[in-house]
C-alpha cells in the first residue's frame, strides 16, 4: 500500500508549521505540489520555502501535479464536482508513476486541511476508484486562528457561537451568529445589510504583507475595499477574511 | 512596558506546538502556570512536558497561579465575569511580583487562545485596569482540528458553514448547520433531536488515549456515554467533542 500524507502547513507564516508536519514532511519520499499558474505563485514560494527549511533529507523528489481549472456556470457543486473529478484522476496518475507501493507521499496543504480545502476529500475519491492509499492528516493553523491572533481577539464571545462560512453564502443571508467569511470573492463586508456589524479583517495573514483592518463595517467597507484593489493589482493575488458580529450587549 | 505572550500550545499532543510557539517560549523570561488541583493534573503535565522538550534556556522561571473557582448560580454570563475578575487580580498579582518592567512572561493555552478560552479577555481586562502590558498571541491547533484529523474529515461540507459552539447552546436549540460542540458536560449528543444527526466523536485528542467513534448519533450515543464514563472514572478528567451533521445529500 502506498502512504498518503495531507499536511497542513498553516495559513501564511512558515513559523506556523507544526513539529509533527515537520516530522511528516521528513517521512516523505515524495511530494506531489499543485501547480496552479503564475497568479499563485506566491504560495508556491512559501510550499518550497516551507520544504527548503524543513526537510533535513537534501534531495526530497518534488512532482508537479498540474491543476486544471474549475468551470464557473451556475451549478456550483456540480462545477466542483466535476473539477474534482478532474484533479482526483490528475493526483491519481501522478501517484501511481512517481510513489512505489510501500512508499510515502506528501501534499502540502494552506491552513489547516480541514476547512475549505479539497485535499481530503481527493484523497478518498481517489481511494473509493480503487487505489489503496493509507491516508493521515497533520491539522495545521489555519487562516481563521491567524485573523484572531493578529487582532489579539477570540473568535467566540463568552459562550457563544460562532459560524466559519463563505462570502457566496452571507452573500445570500446574513447569519445570526457572529460569522467569519472564507472565500470571498464578493466583499460581502461591503453589503448594506453588514453596515452595523463590526468587523475585524485581515489579509496576507501571517506573512510580512500582513493587513488588518477593524471597526464598524460601514465605516470601514469604503477602505477595506480600496485596499483590497491597491494590495491585489500590485502582488498579482489576495488572501483575506474577516470576522463579523452583530451589536450585541457583551 | 512588560510584555505578556499568550501562546497556543495545541489540544493535546505535545508535536502540535508551532515553530512560532517554540520561539516564542525561548523569548520568555517567565511561565505563568494555573494551578488547577489534582483533577486538571493532566493537563499541567503537558505543559511541562512542552516545557522541557521545547525551552533550551536551562531553567525557566516558573510561577504557580492559584485559580479561583467559578460559581454556578443560575446566571451563566455572571459568574463567568465574577470569576474573571478574580482571576485577572491573581494574574496581575502574579504579574507584578514576578515579571520586572522590560521582562517577557508567557501564558500557555491550550489549544488555541481564540477558541472558547479566556486568557486573552484577561489580559484585556488587567491591561483595562491600569497595569500597561504589550501582548502577543500565537495561534495553537485547537481541538476542533485535532478532532478533524482524528477522524480524517473536513469540518465543512463543500460550500457549507459549520458552526462552532457549546453543549450548553446545544441544549437550549439544536443549530440548523452542521456543527461542532465544545464544553460539553451534558452529553448532548444523546439527546432525541440529535438521533438522526452523523456524529463524529472524540476523546483525549492527539494524546496517546484519544477515541474516536462515528456513526448515526441514535446507534451509537449509548456507546460513547458509557465510554465517557468509564474514561472519566479511570484517567479523573476527560475532555471531549463532536461535529454534528444533520442527514442531507452532501
Ligand atoms: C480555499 S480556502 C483555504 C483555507 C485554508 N485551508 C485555511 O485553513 O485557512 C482559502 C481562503 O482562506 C482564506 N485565507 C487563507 N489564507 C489566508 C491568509 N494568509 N490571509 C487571509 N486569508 C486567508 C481566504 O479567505 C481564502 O479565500
Ligand atoms: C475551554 S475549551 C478550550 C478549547 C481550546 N482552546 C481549543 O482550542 O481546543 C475546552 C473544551 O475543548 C475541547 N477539548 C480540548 N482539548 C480536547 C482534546 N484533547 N480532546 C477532545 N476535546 C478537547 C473539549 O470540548 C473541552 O470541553
Amino acid at each position: 500500500m502506498r502512504r498518503i500524507l495531507v499536511i497542513g502547513i498553516g495559513a501564511g507564516n512558515p513559523d506556523y508549521v507544526t513539529v509533527q508536519a515537520i516530522d511528516a514532511m521528513n517521512r516523505a519520499d515524495v511530494f506531489f505540489l499543485p501547480d496552479k499558474g503564475s497568479e499563485k505563485a506566491g504560495l508556491r514560494a512559501l510550499r518550497l520555502e516551507i520544504l527548503e527549511r524543513f526537510v533535513r533529507n537534501p534531495t526530497p523528489r518534488l512532482v508537479d501535479i498540474a491543476v486544471p481549472s474549475r468551470a464557473k456556470s451556475e451549478r456550483y457543486l456540480d462545477d466542483v464536482d466535476a473539477w474534482h473529478g478532474a484533479l482526483a484522476a490528475a493526483y491519481r496518475a501522478a501517484i501511481e508513476a512517481a510513489l512505489p507501493e510501500g512508499g510515502t507521499g506528501a501534499l502540502l496543504v494552506w491552513g489547516d486541511p480541514a476547512l475549505y480545502d479539497s485535499m481530503i476529500r481527493l484523497v478518498e475519491r481517489i481511494e473509493a476508484g480503487g487505489l489503496a492509499l493509507a491516508c493521515e492528516v497533520i491539522p495545521g493553523i489555519s487562516s481563521v486562528q491567524a485573523l484572531a491572533a493578529g487582532h489579539r481577539i477570540a473568535l467566540n464571545r463568552i459562550g457563544a457561537p460562532v459560524l466559519l462560512t463563505t462570502g457566496r453564502r452571507v452573500a445570500q443571508a446574513t447569519p445570526e451568529e457572529d460569522f467569519v467569511v472564507l472565500l470571498d470573492g464578493e466583499e460581502t463586508f461591503a453589503r448594506a445589510e453588514l453596515a452595523e456589524h463590526e468587523v475585524w479583517w485581515g489579509a496576507y495573514l501571517g506573512t510580512p504583507d500582513e493587513v488588518l483592518v477593524t471597526g464598524r463595517a460601514g465605516d470601514v467597507a469604503a477602505e477595506i475595499s480600496a485596499l483590497r484593489k491597491r494590495l491585489r493589482a500590485a502582488k498579482g493575488w489576495i488572501m483575506d477574511t474577516y470576522l463579523a458580529r452583530r451589536h450585541r450587549p457583551d
